[in-house]
Protein backbone atom coordinates (compact mmCIF):
# COMPACT_ATOMS: atom_id res chain seq x y z
CA UNK A 1 0.00 0.00 0.00
CA UNK A 2 1.38 3.26 -1.06
CA UNK A 3 0.60 6.66 0.45
CA UNK A 4 -0.01 8.57 -2.56
CA UNK A 5 -3.12 8.26 -4.47
CA UNK A 6 -2.12 7.36 -7.89
CA UNK A 7 -4.08 7.73 -11.43
CA UNK A 8 -5.50 4.07 -12.06
CA UNK A 9 -6.29 5.65 -15.54
CA UNK A 10 -3.00 5.46 -16.37
CA UNK A 11 -1.13 2.93 -14.46
CA UNK A 12 1.67 2.47 -15.89
CA UNK A 13 4.32 0.81 -14.32
CA UNK A 14 8.54 1.57 -15.15
CA UNK A 15 11.04 -1.13 -17.18
CA UNK A 16 11.92 -3.35 -14.53
CA UNK A 17 14.87 -5.39 -13.55
CA UNK A 18 14.82 -9.15 -13.13
CA UNK A 19 17.53 -11.03 -11.43
CA UNK A 20 17.27 -14.69 -12.84
CA UNK A 21 19.48 -16.22 -9.81
CA UNK A 22 20.32 -19.97 -8.37
CA UNK A 23 23.00 -22.63 -7.95
CA UNK A 24 25.35 -23.79 -10.79
CA UNK A 25 23.79 -26.34 -13.33
CA UNK A 26 19.91 -25.50 -12.50
CA UNK A 27 19.43 -24.21 -15.78
CA UNK A 28 19.42 -20.98 -15.51
CA UNK A 29 21.12 -20.22 -19.24
CA UNK A 30 18.55 -22.48 -21.15
CA UNK A 31 15.57 -20.79 -19.51
CA UNK A 32 17.18 -17.18 -20.53
CA UNK A 33 17.32 -18.56 -24.01
CA UNK A 34 13.45 -19.88 -23.63
CA UNK A 35 12.67 -16.41 -22.72
CA UNK A 36 14.62 -15.02 -25.10
CA UNK A 37 12.93 -16.87 -27.53
CA UNK A 38 9.39 -16.84 -26.36
CA UNK A 39 8.57 -13.67 -28.60
CA UNK A 40 7.80 -11.27 -24.85
CA UNK A 41 9.66 -8.21 -25.48
CA UNK A 42 12.42 -7.95 -22.64
CA UNK A 43 15.99 -6.58 -22.88
CA UNK A 44 19.44 -9.07 -21.94
CA UNK A 45 22.27 -8.30 -20.09
CA UNK A 46 24.98 -9.63 -21.15
CA UNK A 47 27.64 -10.82 -18.25
CA UNK A 48 31.25 -10.24 -18.37
CA UNK A 49 33.64 -13.19 -17.94
CA UNK A 50 37.15 -14.07 -18.51
CA UNK A 51 36.28 -18.05 -18.57
CA UNK A 52 36.95 -19.30 -22.28
CA UNK A 53 34.24 -19.90 -24.55
CA UNK A 54 32.53 -23.30 -24.12
CA UNK A 55 31.33 -25.15 -27.70
CA UNK A 56 28.20 -23.45 -28.53
CA UNK A 57 28.36 -20.31 -26.62
CA UNK A 58 28.49 -16.84 -28.92
CA UNK A 59 30.31 -14.14 -27.75
CA UNK A 60 28.01 -10.91 -26.95
CA UNK A 61 24.94 -13.56 -26.57
CA UNK A 62 25.89 -16.10 -23.85
CA UNK A 63 28.69 -13.92 -22.86
CA UNK A 64 31.03 -11.16 -22.78
CA UNK A 65 34.48 -13.11 -23.22
CA UNK A 66 36.99 -11.03 -21.96
CA UNK A 67 40.98 -10.80 -21.08
CA UNK A 68 41.64 -10.82 -17.23
CA UNK A 69 43.07 -7.07 -18.32
CA UNK A 70 39.97 -5.78 -19.82
CA UNK A 71 38.03 -6.74 -16.68
CA UNK A 72 40.79 -5.53 -14.33
CA UNK A 73 40.19 -2.11 -16.22
CA UNK A 74 35.94 -2.08 -16.21
CA UNK A 75 36.82 -3.06 -12.19
CA UNK A 76 39.21 0.22 -11.76
CA UNK A 77 36.23 2.67 -13.61
CA UNK A 78 34.23 1.38 -11.45
CA UNK A 79 31.90 0.17 -14.24
CA UNK A 80 30.56 -3.22 -12.96
CA UNK A 81 27.31 -3.78 -10.66
CA UNK A 82 28.79 -6.59 -9.09
CA UNK A 83 31.36 -9.06 -10.01
CA UNK A 84 32.86 -12.48 -8.60
CA UNK A 85 35.55 -14.48 -8.96
CA UNK A 86 34.12 -18.09 -9.52
CA UNK A 87 36.17 -21.12 -9.97
CA UNK A 88 39.17 -19.46 -10.78
CA UNK A 89 37.36 -16.98 -13.76
CA UNK A 90 36.00 -13.57 -13.36
CA UNK A 91 32.52 -13.37 -14.03
CA UNK A 92 30.70 -9.36 -14.02
CA UNK A 93 27.62 -7.21 -15.08
CA UNK A 94 28.84 -4.03 -16.90
CA UNK A 95 26.71 -1.42 -15.51
CA UNK A 96 26.59 0.44 -18.76
CA UNK A 97 24.54 -3.00 -20.13
CA UNK A 98 22.30 -2.50 -17.72
CA UNK A 99 21.40 1.12 -18.22
CA UNK A 100 20.85 0.41 -21.93
CA UNK A 101 18.76 -2.05 -21.34
CA UNK A 102 16.89 -0.25 -18.76
CA UNK A 103 16.72 2.96 -21.54
CA UNK A 104 15.15 0.44 -24.12
CA UNK A 105 12.38 0.95 -22.09
CA UNK A 106 12.23 -2.77 -21.81
CA UNK A 107 12.00 -5.25 -19.04
CA UNK A 108 15.69 -6.65 -18.34
CA UNK A 109 16.29 -9.64 -17.25
CA UNK A 110 20.10 -11.17 -16.38
CA UNK A 111 20.85 -13.65 -15.35
CA UNK A 112 23.05 -13.49 -11.61
CA UNK A 113 25.08 -16.05 -9.38
CA UNK A 114 23.95 -16.45 -5.58
CA UNK A 115 26.35 -14.27 -4.13
CA UNK A 116 25.97 -11.70 -6.91
CA UNK A 117 22.47 -11.29 -6.61
CA UNK A 118 22.86 -10.36 -3.11
CA UNK A 119 25.09 -7.27 -4.13
CA UNK A 120 22.61 -6.62 -6.76
CA UNK A 121 19.71 -6.37 -4.29
CA UNK A 122 21.75 -3.60 -2.34
CA UNK A 123 22.99 -1.67 -4.99
CA UNK A 124 19.22 -2.01 -6.81
CA UNK A 125 16.70 -2.58 -4.08
CA UNK A 126 13.86 -2.23 -6.87
CA UNK A 127 14.92 -5.36 -8.55
CA UNK A 128 12.87 -8.12 -8.87
CA UNK A 129 15.10 -11.33 -7.33
CA UNK A 130 14.43 -14.93 -8.60
CA UNK A 131 15.66 -18.20 -7.33
CA UNK A 132 15.95 -21.26 -9.95
CA UNK A 133 15.44 -24.28 -7.60
CA UNK A 134 15.73 -27.99 -9.09
CA UNK A 135 13.10 -30.33 -7.69
CA UNK A 136 15.51 -32.17 -5.68
CA UNK A 137 19.36 -32.42 -4.82
CA UNK A 138 19.61 -35.46 -6.28
CA UNK A 139 18.23 -33.51 -9.52
CA UNK A 140 21.01 -30.65 -8.91
CA UNK A 141 24.07 -33.50 -8.48
CA UNK A 142 22.76 -34.94 -11.44
CA UNK A 143 23.16 -31.84 -13.68
CA UNK A 144 26.05 -30.95 -11.97
CA UNK A 145 27.52 -34.15 -13.16
CA UNK A 146 26.13 -34.41 -16.84
CA UNK A 147 27.48 -31.09 -17.84
CA UNK A 148 30.61 -33.10 -17.30
CA UNK A 149 33.24 -30.63 -18.80
CA UNK A 150 35.77 -30.32 -15.56
CA UNK A 151 38.30 -32.54 -13.97
CA UNK A 152 36.64 -34.16 -10.17
CA UNK A 153 37.89 -31.87 -7.71
CA UNK A 154 36.20 -29.12 -9.76
CA UNK A 155 32.90 -31.10 -9.72
CA UNK A 156 33.26 -31.86 -5.89
CA UNK A 157 33.83 -27.77 -5.76
CA UNK A 158 30.58 -27.17 -7.61
CA UNK A 159 28.55 -29.79 -6.29
CA UNK A 160 29.19 -28.26 -2.58
CA UNK A 161 28.99 -24.58 -3.31
CA UNK A 162 26.02 -25.38 -4.86
CA UNK A 163 24.51 -26.97 -2.09
CA UNK A 164 25.24 -23.54 -0.08
CA UNK A 165 23.91 -21.55 -2.78
CA UNK A 166 20.60 -23.47 -2.02
CA UNK A 167 20.39 -22.27 1.12
CA UNK A 168 20.35 -18.57 0.89
CA UNK A 169 16.96 -19.02 -1.54
CA UNK A 170 14.78 -17.72 1.30
CA UNK A 171 16.74 -14.05 -0.01
CA UNK A 172 14.83 -14.20 -2.90
CA UNK A 173 11.56 -12.46 -3.63
CA UNK A 174 10.68 -15.41 -5.85
CA UNK A 175 11.28 -19.27 -6.36
CA UNK A 176 10.81 -20.86 -9.70
CA UNK A 177 11.70 -24.64 -9.53
CA UNK A 178 12.72 -25.81 -13.10
CA UNK A 179 11.44 -29.37 -12.75
CA UNK A 180 13.16 -31.69 -15.30
CA UNK A 181 11.12 -32.15 -18.66
CA UNK A 182 9.28 -29.50 -17.60
CA UNK A 183 10.90 -26.19 -18.42
CA UNK A 184 7.75 -24.73 -19.77
CA UNK A 185 6.53 -24.59 -16.58
CA UNK A 186 9.49 -22.78 -15.19
CA UNK A 187 9.36 -20.08 -18.04
CA UNK A 188 5.16 -19.51 -17.56
CA UNK A 189 6.10 -18.94 -13.85
CA UNK A 190 8.77 -16.86 -15.22
CA UNK A 191 7.02 -14.69 -17.26
CA UNK A 192 3.80 -14.76 -14.85
CA UNK A 193 6.20 -12.98 -12.13
CA UNK A 194 6.89 -10.06 -14.09
CA UNK A 195 3.35 -9.39 -15.92
CA UNK A 196 2.13 -9.56 -12.31
CA UNK A 197 5.00 -7.16 -10.93
CA UNK A 198 3.59 -4.67 -13.79
CA UNK A 199 0.35 -4.82 -12.30
CA UNK A 200 1.80 -3.79 -8.92
CA UNK A 201 0.87 -0.72 -6.79
CA UNK A 202 3.46 1.47 -6.10
CA UNK A 203 6.53 0.20 -7.94
CA UNK A 204 9.38 2.54 -7.73
CA UNK A 205 12.07 3.20 -11.51
CA UNK A 206 15.29 1.53 -11.00
CA UNK A 207 17.82 4.08 -10.54
CA UNK A 208 21.66 2.72 -11.38
CA UNK B 1 13.06 -11.43 2.46
CA UNK B 2 11.95 -13.58 5.10
CA UNK B 3 14.47 -14.07 8.05
CA UNK B 4 14.50 -18.31 8.57
CA UNK B 5 15.76 -20.18 5.79
CA UNK B 6 13.27 -22.11 3.75
CA UNK B 7 13.58 -25.95 2.19
CA UNK B 8 13.30 -24.93 -1.87
CA UNK B 9 12.83 -28.65 -2.61
CA UNK B 10 9.67 -28.16 -0.93
CA UNK B 11 8.62 -25.39 -1.60
CA UNK B 12 5.06 -24.64 -1.82
CA UNK B 13 2.64 -21.76 -1.11
CA UNK B 14 -0.28 -22.13 0.76
CA UNK B 15 -3.91 -21.45 -0.54
CA UNK B 16 -4.21 -17.79 -1.09
CA UNK B 17 -7.21 -15.12 -0.83
CA UNK B 18 -7.44 -13.70 -3.74
CA UNK B 19 -9.93 -10.34 -3.46
CA UNK B 20 -11.21 -8.49 -6.98
CA UNK B 21 -12.58 -5.43 -6.31
CA UNK B 22 -13.07 -2.14 -8.61
CA UNK B 23 -15.63 0.30 -8.76
CA UNK B 24 -19.62 -0.66 -9.73
CA UNK B 25 -19.84 -1.14 -13.17
CA UNK B 26 -16.16 -1.91 -14.78
CA UNK B 27 -16.88 -5.51 -15.17
CA UNK B 28 -15.75 -7.72 -12.10
CA UNK B 29 -18.83 -10.12 -12.40
CA UNK B 30 -18.01 -10.96 -15.95
CA UNK B 31 -14.03 -11.21 -15.40
CA UNK B 32 -15.10 -13.28 -12.18
CA UNK B 33 -17.41 -15.66 -14.73
CA UNK B 34 -14.08 -15.95 -17.37
CA UNK B 35 -12.01 -16.66 -14.42
CA UNK B 36 -14.53 -19.83 -13.62
CA UNK B 37 -14.72 -21.20 -17.17
CA UNK B 38 -10.79 -20.93 -17.32
CA UNK B 39 -9.93 -24.05 -16.35
CA UNK B 40 -8.05 -23.30 -13.69
CA UNK B 41 -8.97 -24.53 -10.15
CA UNK B 42 -9.84 -21.49 -8.05
CA UNK B 43 -12.85 -21.82 -5.16
CA UNK B 44 -15.37 -19.33 -5.41
CA UNK B 45 -16.64 -17.54 -2.77
CA UNK B 46 -20.80 -16.31 -3.33
CA UNK B 47 -21.16 -12.98 -1.81
CA UNK B 48 -24.74 -12.35 0.26
CA UNK B 49 -26.89 -9.89 -1.04
CA UNK B 50 -30.87 -8.83 -0.44
CA UNK B 51 -31.02 -7.11 -3.83
CA UNK B 52 -33.21 -8.65 -6.11
CA UNK B 53 -32.25 -11.57 -8.50
CA UNK B 54 -31.30 -9.86 -11.75
CA UNK B 55 -32.22 -11.87 -15.12
CA UNK B 56 -29.81 -14.09 -15.71
CA UNK B 57 -28.56 -14.27 -12.53
CA UNK B 58 -28.78 -17.54 -10.87
CA UNK B 59 -29.14 -18.21 -7.12
CA UNK B 60 -25.89 -19.93 -4.95
CA UNK B 61 -23.64 -19.09 -8.03
CA UNK B 62 -23.47 -15.47 -8.69
CA UNK B 63 -25.33 -14.65 -5.20
CA UNK B 64 -26.85 -15.96 -2.75
CA UNK B 65 -29.77 -14.15 -2.94
CA UNK B 66 -31.43 -13.88 1.38
CA UNK B 67 -34.28 -11.84 3.31
CA UNK B 68 -33.33 -9.17 4.77
CA UNK B 69 -34.38 -11.44 8.22
CA UNK B 70 -31.46 -14.01 7.03
CA UNK B 71 -29.05 -11.16 6.54
CA UNK B 72 -30.33 -10.05 10.36
CA UNK B 73 -29.10 -13.16 11.41
CA UNK B 74 -25.74 -13.72 9.74
CA UNK B 75 -25.07 -9.95 11.29
CA UNK B 76 -25.67 -10.79 15.13
CA UNK B 77 -23.93 -14.13 14.58
CA UNK B 78 -21.05 -12.47 13.37
CA UNK B 79 -20.76 -15.06 10.65
CA UNK B 80 -20.25 -12.15 7.91
CA UNK B 81 -16.33 -11.14 7.11
CA UNK B 82 -17.61 -7.90 5.48
CA UNK B 83 -21.31 -5.95 4.62
CA UNK B 84 -22.46 -2.91 3.64
CA UNK B 85 -25.67 -1.14 2.56
CA UNK B 86 -24.79 -0.44 -1.23
CA UNK B 87 -28.14 1.40 -2.48
CA UNK B 88 -30.39 0.42 -0.36
CA UNK B 89 -29.50 -3.37 -0.22
CA UNK B 90 -26.98 -5.41 2.04
CA UNK B 91 -24.27 -7.27 0.43
CA UNK B 92 -21.87 -9.39 2.90
CA UNK B 93 -19.53 -12.67 2.86
CA UNK B 94 -20.46 -15.10 4.92
CA UNK B 95 -17.24 -16.47 6.46
CA UNK B 96 -18.01 -19.95 6.61
CA UNK B 97 -18.14 -19.89 2.45
CA UNK B 98 -14.47 -18.56 2.91
CA UNK B 99 -13.23 -20.80 5.66
CA UNK B 100 -14.89 -24.03 3.51
CA UNK B 101 -13.49 -22.48 0.30
CA UNK B 102 -9.65 -22.39 1.62
CA UNK B 103 -10.26 -25.51 2.86
CA UNK B 104 -10.60 -26.76 -0.49
CA UNK B 105 -6.84 -26.45 -0.42
CA UNK B 106 -7.06 -24.25 -3.38
CA UNK B 107 -6.83 -20.62 -4.21
CA UNK B 108 -10.10 -18.40 -3.30
CA UNK B 109 -11.20 -15.62 -5.48
CA UNK B 110 -14.21 -13.13 -4.11
CA UNK B 111 -15.58 -10.03 -5.61
CA UNK B 112 -15.47 -6.94 -3.32
CA UNK B 113 -16.50 -3.79 -3.49
CA UNK B 114 -13.68 -1.65 -2.31
CA UNK B 115 -15.47 -0.27 0.55
CA UNK B 116 -15.33 -3.71 1.47
CA UNK B 117 -11.87 -4.57 0.49
CA UNK B 118 -10.50 -2.09 2.75
CA UNK B 119 -12.23 -4.28 5.62
CA UNK B 120 -10.97 -7.60 4.57
CA UNK B 121 -7.72 -6.22 4.18
CA UNK B 122 -8.00 -5.17 8.01
CA UNK B 123 -8.64 -8.50 9.04
CA UNK B 124 -7.13 -10.81 6.40
CA UNK B 125 -4.02 -8.95 5.66
CA UNK B 126 -3.05 -11.99 3.86
CA UNK B 127 -5.28 -10.77 1.16
CA UNK B 128 -4.01 -10.16 -2.32
CA UNK B 129 -6.02 -7.22 -3.62
CA UNK B 130 -6.79 -6.64 -7.32
CA UNK B 131 -8.25 -3.16 -8.13
CA UNK B 132 -10.08 -3.35 -11.42
CA UNK B 133 -9.85 -0.67 -13.54
CA UNK B 134 -11.68 0.77 -16.83
CA UNK B 135 -9.24 2.80 -19.23
CA UNK B 136 -11.18 5.47 -18.64
CA UNK B 137 -13.80 7.81 -16.70
CA UNK B 138 -15.55 8.06 -19.81
CA UNK B 139 -15.43 3.92 -20.13
CA UNK B 140 -16.36 3.70 -16.98
CA UNK B 141 -19.77 6.48 -16.91
CA UNK B 142 -21.11 4.50 -20.11
CA UNK B 143 -20.66 0.98 -18.97
CA UNK B 144 -22.63 2.21 -15.69
CA UNK B 145 -25.09 4.08 -18.20
CA UNK B 146 -25.83 1.11 -20.44
CA UNK B 147 -26.65 -1.41 -17.76
CA UNK B 148 -29.57 0.94 -17.64
CA UNK B 149 -31.26 -0.82 -15.13
CA UNK B 150 -31.67 1.80 -12.37
CA UNK B 151 -33.64 5.04 -12.04
CA UNK B 152 -32.04 8.43 -13.33
CA UNK B 153 -31.66 9.49 -9.66
CA UNK B 154 -29.71 6.19 -8.49
CA UNK B 155 -27.65 6.23 -11.19
CA UNK B 156 -26.40 9.66 -11.12
CA UNK B 157 -25.54 8.11 -7.32
CA UNK B 158 -23.77 5.12 -8.93
CA UNK B 159 -21.68 7.56 -10.98
CA UNK B 160 -20.77 9.47 -8.23
CA UNK B 161 -19.99 6.63 -6.00
CA UNK B 162 -17.41 5.45 -8.88
CA UNK B 163 -15.75 7.85 -9.37
CA UNK B 164 -14.82 8.61 -5.06
CA UNK B 165 -13.81 4.61 -5.51
CA UNK B 166 -11.32 5.05 -8.58
CA UNK B 167 -9.69 7.57 -5.37
CA UNK B 168 -9.08 4.72 -3.49
CA UNK B 169 -6.82 2.38 -5.81
CA UNK B 170 -3.92 3.37 -4.62
CA UNK B 171 -5.10 1.08 -1.39
CA UNK B 172 -4.78 -2.50 -3.51
CA UNK B 173 -2.01 -4.61 -4.06
CA UNK B 174 -2.26 -4.76 -8.10
CA UNK B 175 -4.32 -2.71 -10.71
CA UNK B 176 -5.84 -4.76 -13.39
CA UNK B 177 -7.00 -2.40 -16.53
CA UNK B 178 -10.47 -4.04 -17.73
CA UNK B 179 -10.23 -2.23 -21.32
CA UNK B 180 -13.38 -2.40 -23.91
CA UNK B 181 -13.32 -5.88 -25.65
CA UNK B 182 -9.97 -6.65 -24.16
CA UNK B 183 -11.07 -9.01 -21.53
CA UNK B 184 -8.81 -11.89 -22.52
CA UNK B 185 -5.24 -9.30 -21.27
CA UNK B 186 -7.22 -8.51 -17.55
CA UNK B 187 -8.30 -12.00 -16.98
CA UNK B 188 -4.65 -13.15 -18.10
CA UNK B 189 -3.07 -10.70 -15.85
CA UNK B 190 -5.17 -11.97 -12.70
CA UNK B 191 -4.01 -15.33 -13.49
CA UNK B 192 -0.43 -14.09 -13.84
CA UNK B 193 -0.73 -12.71 -10.52
CA UNK B 194 -2.32 -15.47 -8.74
CA UNK B 195 0.69 -17.53 -10.64
CA UNK B 196 3.54 -15.27 -9.66
CA UNK B 197 1.96 -14.57 -5.72
CA UNK B 198 2.33 -18.36 -5.29
CA UNK B 199 5.87 -18.66 -6.20
CA UNK B 200 6.74 -15.04 -3.51
CA UNK B 201 9.21 -16.30 -0.72
CA UNK B 202 7.20 -15.96 2.85
CA UNK B 203 3.96 -15.59 1.67
CA UNK B 204 1.60 -17.05 5.32
CA UNK B 205 -1.27 -19.15 5.05
CA UNK B 206 -4.58 -17.01 5.36
CA UNK B 207 -6.33 -17.27 9.03
CA UNK B 208 -9.98 -16.60 9.40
Amino acid sequence: MVAEPIDPYNFRSPPMLVVLSGPSGVGKDTLLHRLRDSGLDFAFVVTATTRPCRPGEVHGRDYLFVSKSEFADMIEADELLEFSLVYGDYKGIPKQQVREALASGKDVIMRVDVQGAAKVRKLVPEAITIFVAPESEEELVRRLTERNTESDESLRLRIATAREEMKRAHEFDFIVINRAGQQDAAVAQIVAIIMAEHCRVGRKPVRL
